[in-house]
């Protein structure tokens, strides 16, 4: 359970780093700026959850976080141009940082009480306020008063998630099938949206 | 004390969360986009406080909370349009939640600590918050230009209940004294103004 | 180097405040607003690294920081034209509050924890967040897709200290040097910029 969680911890603060970066990237800022969007946008999320849950801050316990936010938001001033030829980078960043980081919100809150109301708005939570935070600096309302986009699949893997962990379900599993349904619905968006 | 904190959190959240589904029913949002909108209005103030105050989240520790705001925000998917035929109903919610929240806010505080103007502050931040960051996530940016229509009603209800406890007077009367005075001077706004 | 905490907090604090006076003052705000504007950019910062640091909040704990906020603000209401008077304010007040919130930041940081990486964005996050907020709330969102104005200026700060701390200099000597690298880079470039 602990070492899962710290897996979805560093997947989803990468992709969303990542996703912070090409944001930079697109409005050719520097390389200052390129740290704070990789930074802020990678661990804005799960610091979000750990105040809320009155857990200690993850990236202030370990520094391991802040190091990888510093190494790929560094990393992504090289080859931002390169990423942007993937095709969609930017949205298939976010696609899989929202499905770790709602199935991971969800999990530290059951982790640390009984409480599946509050794990499923957890992982919500979670999931978007990294990217809102994102977008809402860089000057890009859409994403705010069209929360859905970054809600419904957050919905998703919260909710499948704890659905089954209520009912049993070990982590790893319930884990999997969360962030599928998550990647599922946001990647049909992408590729047929 | 305690029941009347209770009472006055769960006023203040349903009022808020109305606004909230308000402010989403005139943006024409879907249903998702008023549970996002209903929820973070409502316990948003509240949320900063506890923060602050370094007391556990009062939606984190008690569910119904959250189960308050998603009931109000389906029913309001159903009923913005009815409600919106009262008569400035966004204006009248915000009035009545400024007024419960500011009091709570400084009662909360000074239930915890000695100290009338981290009191009174407390009581403007609960209040202000929900309504703040609504409108800043909607797009409205005069609310935050024109800070004062939340603050002088919320610095009224904050500052009337803290300079009565101060002289003694027990906590219910301090809290209709206060939640009057905020809403005689925000509702003769709405009035006249 | 508790004293030395407290005397920056004060320095920080006050210049910040003063910072968010001038600035309602610009937007020819009523004295409520100077008020908001004057305190939560004045404790915006070092409120983040309480959070964060999971530290009880500075102005929650002695009230003397509101009450100094206050106080500034009421004044700015009256001095602002006067203070305007004497060149590039804001941006002197933004200078010397990001110096030293910048130093006290990671300072406050390495007096709880044996961790450099953490510390240098503690001190980046704490002198840059109250700025921030000020400028998002007052629409002006260059100085948010424009944040190396603001975090070159800390980087240097907070480096400066961090580096020669982890070097056994005392406390003082290297605030005093992190704090003119943050002033020079950021002072250069007011000048000459």
């Amino acid at each position: 359970m602990q070492s899962m969680l710290q897996i979805l911890d560093f997947l989803g603060v990468a992709v969303f780093c990542v996703s912070g970066a090409l944001v930079a990237s697109r409005l050719r800022l520097d390389i200052v700026a390129f740290l704070f969007f990789g930074v802020f946008t990678g661990i804005g999320g799960g610091t979000l959850r750990d105040l809320l849950l009155d857990a200690p801050v993850f990236w202030v316990v370990d520094q391991a976080y802040l190091v990888v936010c510093i190494v790929i938001s560094l990393l992504m001033w090289f080859l931002a141009g390169q990423v942007e030829r993937l095709g969609s980078p930017l949205r298939w960043a976010d696609a899989v940082g929202v499905a770790a980081y709602s199935v991971m919100g969800a999990a530290k809150t059951l982790s640390l009480a009984d409480a599946p109301v509050v794990a499923v708005m957890m992982g919500v939570a979670t999931a978007t306020f990294g990217g809102i935070i994102r977008d809402t600096v860089a000057g890009q309302p859409n994403a705010l008063v069209k929360p859905e986009i970054y809600l419904t699949s957050a919905f998703a893997g919260a909710g499948v998630y704890v659905t089954l962990a209520e009912f049993g379900v070990p982590a790893w599993p319930a884990a999997i099938a969360g962030g599928c349904a998550a990647l599922l619905l946001r990647g049909g968006a992408i590729q047929w949206g």
